[in-house]
Parts: C-alpha cells; sequence; structure tokens
C-alpha cells in the first residue's frame, strides 16, 4: 500500500495523459521535422500541445511556448538567457527561498562576477517586498522569483512584484519559476510584467523529463541548447513527441481541474492538517494559513527529527518529506523554514505532506490515525522530555 | 502502408524497451531522490540502465555515464563544458560535415572569439587525417568530430584520431559525436583516447527525448544544467526514469543486435543500393562502398531534384529524406555532400536510405519496384533532357 503525500515532489501520471501518448510511442514515430506524409501526425500533435500551452498559461500567442526537458532546464534557459542578452548588467535579484536548482545557479553566477540579492521572508512565508523594492537599480539584469514555495505552499504577488519591477526600470527582465504553482492556480501571462516563466510537467501528472517554458514575445533570449531548428531555434533536438502530447493534455486537465484543486483537495489538506494540529500536541503549522496552494501543509514536530518521522510513516506506507526531494539525504535543515525564522526546536521535525487530485477521503483518514501513534513513539525517544512535558501541559 | 527507410532521422520503439518503460510511467512513479521505500524501485532502475550503458559504451565505471535529453544537449554538454574548464584556450578543430547541430554551435563559438577549424573530406568522404593533424597546436582546447556520418554513414577512424590528438597534444580533450554511430557499430571506450562521446536514445530505438554522455572519469567539466544533485551534479532536473530505463533496454538490445546489424541489415541496404544502381541508370553512390555503418546509402540521381523524389516515395508510403531532419525544408543542397565534392548535376537530387533491424525484404523488393518507375516519371520534367540521354546511352 502506498499513501503518496509528497506530490510537491513528483506526481503519478494520468491514464488520460498516458492514453494520449502511446501511440506517439508505437506507431506514430516519424520525426516531426522530416518531409513526408508519415511525420504530419507528429508535427500536428506538437502544434496540439503548444495550443494547450498557450490556453494554460493565458499567454497571447503559441510562439510564446518553449518545450523544455524538465523545470531546470527552464530555469537555466531564462536565466542564463536573459544575463547572456544584457551582458552588462550584472545584478540579479532572487529571494532566500527559492528551490535549491535555483540557488544553486545563483552561488554559480556569484562566482562569475554576478552581484546577487536575496531577499528574505516574514514569518509566516511572505515575501519582504519592501526590500525587493529597494534593491532594484539601474544595474539590474534579472529579478527571480518562485510563484509557490515547494515546501511550505507559499504564494509570492507576482503579478503585483512584476509591476513594481517595470515601475523601477522597465528594462529588469522578471522570471517566475512556477514549477509548485502549476496546476494548483490559475495563469493569465498576457496580463501581466513577468517576462519568463517556467514550469516542470510531473508536478500536474505529466511524466519526469518535460517542462516549459513562457517567453514574452519581445524578450529575446539565445537558447541553452544550441544546434537544430527545433523550436524556432529556441531550443535544439529532436523534440519529445510522446511528453509533449502528454504535457499539453496535462496541461488542459489541470486548467479543468482548478476548480477541484480550490474544493475538494484544499477541503483534504484542511482536514489533515486541522486534524493533526488538533490530535499533535507538539504540532506547529509552517506557513500562512490562507495564502498559499490548496494542495501543500508544512507542520512542524518540536523535539524530535523529522528523519525519523519519515521513517516511520515509510513503514506504515505513508509517503511524505522533510524538504525537496533534490536536497534529500541532506541532514541541513530547511533553507526556507530558517529563512522563515521557524524555531529550532521544530526547524529538524518539520514535515511536508503535499496531495493530488488522486488524494483520497481514506488516506487522509488513515494519515490522521496513523500519524499520532507515530509522533508518541518518537516523543518518547527525544532527549527533551522536560520541554515536551511543559509543551503537552500548555496544550491542554 | 508506411516503408520507412529514414532510420538516421529517428527509429521506431522496440516494444521490449516500452514494455520496461511502462510501469515507470504508470504505478513506479516516485521521485528516485525520495527517502522512503516507494522510492527506492525507481532509483534501483537507473542504476540498472546505469550499467547497462556502462556496457553499452565499454565504459570503465558506471561514473563515466550521464543521462541527458537529448544528443543535443549531450553535444552542448560536452563542448560548452570542455571550454568552460579550459578557459584560457580558445582553439577548436571539428570537421565540415560534422551535424548541423554541432556545426551551428560552432558558428556562435566562434561570434563568441572561439577559433575554429574545419576540416576536410575526401571524395568518398573519408576525413583529412593530415589536415587534421597539422591543426592541432597548443591552443586547441577541443577536437570535436562525428563517428559516423549521419548522411552517408561513412566512419571516421575516431581510435586513431584520439592517439593522433594525444601525441601532439595531451591536454586537448576529444569528443565523439556517436548519435549515428550508436547501435551501428561496437564502443569500447575504456581503451580508446576518447574523453568525451555522446549518443542519442531515438537512433536505436528508444524514445525521442533522451540521451547520453560519456565523461571519462579524469575529465572535469561543469554541468550545463546547473541545479540539484541529480547525476552527481551533473545534469540537474528530476530523473527521467521511464526513458532511462528504456534507453537500458535498448542499449542492451543494441549491443546484442550487432551482429544482426552488420550481416542482414547490411545485406538488405546493400540489395537495395545494387538494385537501385543496377536499374536506375542516373543514379550513382555517394560515399565509399565500405567504410561505413551498415544501414545507411546515400545514392544521387543526377539530373533531378531530390524534393520531388521524396514527394512520389511519400505517396507511394515510402519514408526517405534528403539530409537530416533538422535542416528538412531548407532548399540549400548538403553541406555533407559539398565537402565531398559530389558534382552539382547529382548534389540536388540525392536521397538518403537508412534502416534498421524492423526493415523487412517485402519492404526492400517493393522500394526497388517502385523507385525507377519514379525516377523515369521525374527524368521526363528534367531541363536536362540531352545531358540525360547522353548519360543513358553511355550507361547501356
Amino acid at each position: 500500500m502506498v499513501i503518496y503525500l509528497d506530490n510537491n515532489a513528483t506526481t503519478k501520471v494520468d491514464k488520460r495523459v498516458l492514453d494520449a501518448m502511446l501511440p506517439y510511442l508505437e506507431e506514430e514515430y516519424a520525426n516531426p521535422s522530416s518531409m513526408y506524409q508519415f511525420s504530419v501526425k507528429s508535427s500536428k500533435a506538437i502544434a496540439q500541445a503548444r495550443a494547450q500551452l498557450r490556453d494554460f498559461f493565458g499567454a497571447k500567442s503559441e510562439r510564446e511556448v518553449i518545450f523544455t526537458s524538465c523545470g531546470s532546464e527552464s530555469a537555466n534557459t531564462a536565466i542564463k538567457g536573459v544575463l547572456a542578452a544584457n551582458k552588462n548588467k550584472k545584478h540579479i535579484i532572487t529571494t532566500k527561498v527559492e528551490h535549491p536548482c535555483v540557488l544553486n545557479l545563483y552561488q554559480t553566477l556569484e562566482k562569475q562576477g554576478y552581484r546577487v540579492d536575496y531577499i528574505g521572508v516574514h514569518a509566516d512565508g511572505s515575501l519582504d517586498i519592501e526590500e525587493l523594492k529597494e534593491k532594484i537599480d539601474d544595474e539590474t539584469a534579472l529579478v527571480s522569483v518562485m510563484w509557490a514555495n515547494n515546501e511550505t505552499g507559499v504564494l509570492f504577488p507576482v503579478e503585483e512584484i512584476g509591476e513594481i519591477i517595470k515601475s523601477k526600470n522597465p528594462e529588469t527582465k522578471f522570471f517566475v519559476d512556477a514549477v509548485q504553482a502549476s496546476g494548483k492556480i490559475g495563469f493569465n501571462l498576457k496580463d501581466t510584467n513577468i517576462d519568463l516563466l517556467g514550469v516542470s510537467g510531473h508536478k500536474f501528472h505529466a511524466p519526469k523529463g518535460i517542462g516549459a517554458l513562457y517567453v514574452k514575445s519581445n524578450v529575446i533570449i539565445p537558447p541553452l541548447i544550441v544546434g537544430g531548428h527545433q523550436e524556432r531555434g529556441m531550443r535544439a533536438g529532436t523534440e519529445n513527441v510522446p511528453y509533449i502530447v502528454g504535457l499539453g493534455v496535462a496541461a488542459e486537465l489541470a486548467k479543468d481541474a482548478l476548480n477541484y484543486e480550490t474544493t475538494e483537495i484544499k477541503r483534504l489538506r484542511n482536514k489533515l492538517e486541522t486534524g493533526i494540529l488538533k490530535r499533535v500536541f507538539n504540532s506547529r503549522l509552517n506557513s500562512s494559513i490562507s495564502n498559499r496552494v490548496p494542495n501543500t501543509s508544512n507542520i512542524g514536530f518540536e523535539y524530535i527529527e523529522g528523519e525519523l518521522i519519515l521513517l516511520h510513516l515509510s513503514d506504515l506506507g505513508i509517503c511524505a518529506s522533510s524538504g525537496s526531494a533534490c536536497t534529500s539525504g541532506s541532514l541541513e535543515p530547511s533553507h526556507v523554514l530558517r529563512a522563515m525564522g521557524v524555531p529550532f526546536t521544530s526547524l529538524h521535525g518539520s514535515i511536508r505532506f503535499s496531495l493530488s487530485r488522486f488524494t483520497t477521503e481514506e488516506e487522509i483518514d488513515y494519515t490522521l490515525e496513523k500519524l499520532p501513534q507515530v509522533i508518541e513513539k518518537i516523543v518518547k525517544l527525544s532527549p527533551y522530555q522536560d520541554e515536551l512535558e511543559h509543551l503537552r501541559k500548555s496544550k491542554v
């Protein structure tokens, strides 16, 4: 039995996505760039997927959609592309709570001579907009902000940030990492100041290994992968037709499921969250209650070790995580929770639960039944018995 | 009906490859970096595929295998990586007949200040080794040569080239584009001076959207896609588990099929080739007869247009091409055939036929029956009637 409450790490491929892909893994295998009749269906399938992504993004045109192999490629293409197209500007603004993938890239760029400002967050995970505003100057090539945080689900007001950026410096480009927002909130990019935005298919029920990048039509960047004419010269390499088709269908399904996401998934997430906070005396919510995606809950369990909780949950078939999968195995506490000032007493014992459209009421009930028992077992092993006893009494 | 004689453009996914992939597109969807039990099968599947690629490459260690999203990404990672790791050396040597993807990248690098020498080929498509030898100097960061040509199938002696490079300048790195050689000849890289070598899965019956890069253990390059710790920090992005599994199986199958490739596929290719050369008076073979991969034949039809031949073949369900799919649609004659000095009379009428393990005797017989009729039809429309008449008489 697997109870998968780690849908911010990856998601199950929707059967409708797989069904749409299969013909292109079987008989319709033509290279879409070929000239014969056999390739027409492949190239039309890509065009259709591009239209589906245009709708998903709320973009003006299909020409603003580039297919990539993953969210990391989308981010690398956007960030390195903007900097290569604006060689004289050496200042970048980002946040302290970006995904480690993006932070690693900025650390690499710092070594290459870029000046990078990392904007902080408040205790509820919201961004320090005033600090961001102050940092923008004439030298700022790029502002790079995630839409939804992968660990807490907290949403940043990217529309507002876009307006601030353009009012301070119209030439500064704005990249939004929407990997964790996609499928959870709606996009309408044509009405925003967002110049580039990256998504990853496997976070919304397409397979791992496909992503997309929105590039506003007036923004010119060089390709990361140079070569053939695919994606109008913006991304070389024979097109991954099956996955592109799958991404298109997944985008359409995600758009259709937004209502379900904000009602039913949110109801289940809230049931899990309030259930845990009520039943487990040493639990506390990391993040604001309201301003976040509907599927994510990050809960701290004070005075105990998160890895131990995850191990016990894994034995019960329950999958959750202590941060991004990309940093799992590391014993460093979460950089996101540290930036929020989460007290050290629950920093090491914080767990992320993330739901999807495949999460069931039974799974939430089972988790709510088992988790308190797991925590009680681990609490007994904690060296902080006095503090725990004090906490238990204060909560009654 | 589709008679697919364009297997250098892409190949059909082998059913055994797809069957191995499917569980990872269905129930086994865990992120391989996650810490729970559910992810163990995914991460073990990647380890197995890496071992299969090690065997396919004839590499010393699994650590020399990096999974990428395509051949273009493999080439970009290798080439930009070597140059970034050797910033002071600004000289590159490549050939005039590389894949357009690689040539485009070098043209971009020339604009960035690199000095690039493009080595020529002889009339049979073989490389001018003497010219290459002369060009290597102290400043040479990289020599970059394809193993098998995509248009003609001609093989370059990369083992010998590797020895020449290292004897002239041991610090020069050697990258081999093996996209068209993979699955057609065996590799034993541990006994060569090849430092980096790229392949693309969809050329040997894995899907489009997966590739691999061999990087010899003593060669250090930075990643193209910076971010998470995947591929030991050499390539960020959540692993495309289904396609990686598929690539592993395809590599194993290709290794097992090498004998079939060099006997049965070669027999069918030779039957097609000698049949055409015998039956069509204005045909001539582009490339050497012997020193090439077993599946490819490039034939020039004098005084007629290749696009017209392809159109007629397409109507009959026969897929062939006039060059790489990446440049199809362009009216420029092939840079490969021009470098070989193919006379202009057949330059525009050259067609590539490329077979695979799925090509049947019936398909070859059908093509041999139909092609001469197609050519006769087009010959009648040619403005070069006198020349054609002369040629016809001289062939009798």
